[in-house]
């Protein structure tokens, strides 16, 4: 048994780095990156030594208007082989499919025909029969699976439980501990990751993380999350993600010390393809997503307000929360 | 004793909250602020609850030209009576005297002469013995007295050791963990407030800790320091403060739940006095200070290189790091 110090400079093996950039990134531009864009964070995940890059949605173009969304919202194969071509590379592509929002029988094709080679399912609690559903469907045609427990800071603990068990006896891979709000703290983040892995870690499955910036605690949590066993960690360059964003990738990656991880290529990415969006996109950590993370809301009060001209009014906003209450 | 979630929906009522923003603030514009900002500040901190207010240094007009620094290097008695009057308020008021930057003996009045209630002596550990004479300076004219040990990340542990027994026989009131750098995980906030608590205070002293941003930690290293016992907890208002800034008062108090504590005023005074000198003043997370961070080593690098004209190119800037070392 090492002790801490030891773990710190030293690394653990089955640490994987899972890149969100563009899928959680799309949120805040409807999906809509040029080539140019994905193509360079695929190139700097591949350089940088990133286990897997989340490249956007496979969502239905039935319910979402190819008009209105870009094609990251669907990602289908010919968009993804366009950025990846045959991906003969270590880095694994990875696609999000949202619970009641993805056409996956017929959208997501039999894993040999595709070059994707994960796919996470994101869930709310209420959707937990259908995301075991989607878990089969996507285990069947012959993908490694994820699932997303989405705003598990809402969720009521017997129901956590409830659904923790349901997940044991599927085949899903890896269970995501996700702070969709970034309303949790790091003992409560400890709480949750232990609570995972005495559930459907003890079944041999992974546990992962994924935090927003809220209260700039991502990053933090993340260590948390990994300190107590969590081996799949998102993370996005420049916290690229919707509102506050992501656990920063070149904070995490900096963290860590698998001798295969490289900073550099990050930085390259970040100066030249992800800051030079953020004027337009307006991610990152600011006092609207604060206010909402205090009190445990979705950021969509957030988002819409930093869009309109009331931007940087702080104090209305603050008293529009207590308004609403 | 409390369960874990018992003691964060509750209190702790010797938490003591210390405002940094002019003082930290000021080594980012030559301690030049209007006195309206400085004014808007004290009254935030008092209508939001805050219990100390650190108002500048109070360093040596030999050392130091009032030509080229503003008077929050100095704080003379004037000056501060300028924007608190007899300050007959609950908050306290605190000056930082550097060692060997201060002519504490003739600057410092006693207390009786003094609106200030507090000093608050900046030491690097090769300076303890000056310290610690000026902790008995302040303390025999009747202040309150704290002691920062400052890059605490770069002493050897058995210096450290040493220093605290040689603080434990003095009469200073606080000892802080200082990540002056922005190096620290939460891990070794936990091992050094641990330390700190088991040394100076068992003998009776508090412990404080004040944390830098440069690796987005700087809020949840100070959680961590207050779940360890430590109840002196610096921040500043939008993180104002050197490179990556400090921790930011906002999301401190908005954890607390001391029900003297009010958000709206801070933000008020973020909005109308804080936010407007970012584009000059330009604190808070940046890749630079990331990068001195991951190096444990002083921000000053990187504030160079971000007032140069190479702003923003930080490859540039990380190689030039590797290449010093």
């Amino acid at each position: 048994m090492q002790n801490k110090a030891e773990q710190r400079i030293s690394y653990r093996e089955e640490i994987k780095l899972f890149d969100c950039t563009i899928r959680d990134g799309g949120l805040m531009n409807d999906h809509k990156f040029e080539d140019e864009t994905v193509r360079a964070v695929y190139q700097a995940c591949i350089a940088g030594g990133v286990d897997y890059m989340e490249i956007g949605y496979i969502n239905s173009r039935r319910l979402f208007d190819p008009k209105d969304n870009g094609p990251w919202k669907f990602s289908g194969e010919d968009d993804v082989r366009r950025i990846v071509g045959d991906n003969d590379t270590d880095l694994k592509i990875s696609v999000m499919s949202d619970a009641e929002k993805s056409d996956y029988k017929t959208d997501i094709l039999p894993a040999e025909q595709s070059v994707i080679d994960m796919v996470r399912i994101a869930t709310y609690i209420h959707q937990i029969p259908l995301a075991l559903d989607m878990i089969q469907d996507s285990h069947d045609k012959g993908y490694e699976t994820c699932v997303n427990i989405m705003a598990v800071s809402t969720v009521p603990e017997d129901e956590l439980d409830a659904a923790l068990e349901l997940l044991k006896t599927s085949p899903v891979g890896a269970v995501y501990v996700v702070d969709s709000f970034g309303s949790l703290y790091s003992e409560q983040i400890q709480d949750l990751v232990d609570k995972f892995k005495g559930s459907v870690g003890a079944s041999g499955k992974q546990i992962g993380v994924h935090m927003h910036n809220n209260r700039q605690l991502a990053f933090a949590n993340t260590i948390e999350g990994l300190i107590r066993g969590a081996n799949f960690l998102d993370a996005s360059l420049a916290g690229l993600g919707r509102g506050a964003g992501n656990c920063q990738m070149e904070l995490l990656l900096s963290f860590l010390h698998n001798p295969k991880f490289r900073l550099r290529p990050l930085l390259d990415c970040i100066q030249n393809h992800i800051e030079p969006m953020r004027e337009e996109l307006m991610w990152g950590f600011d006092y609207p997503y604060m206010l909402t993370g205090i009190l445990n809301q979705h950021p969509r009060t957030g988002m819409a307000f930093n869009a309109s001209d009331q931007r940087g009014n702080i104090v209305d906003f603050y008293d529009s929360l207590e308004e609403n209450d």
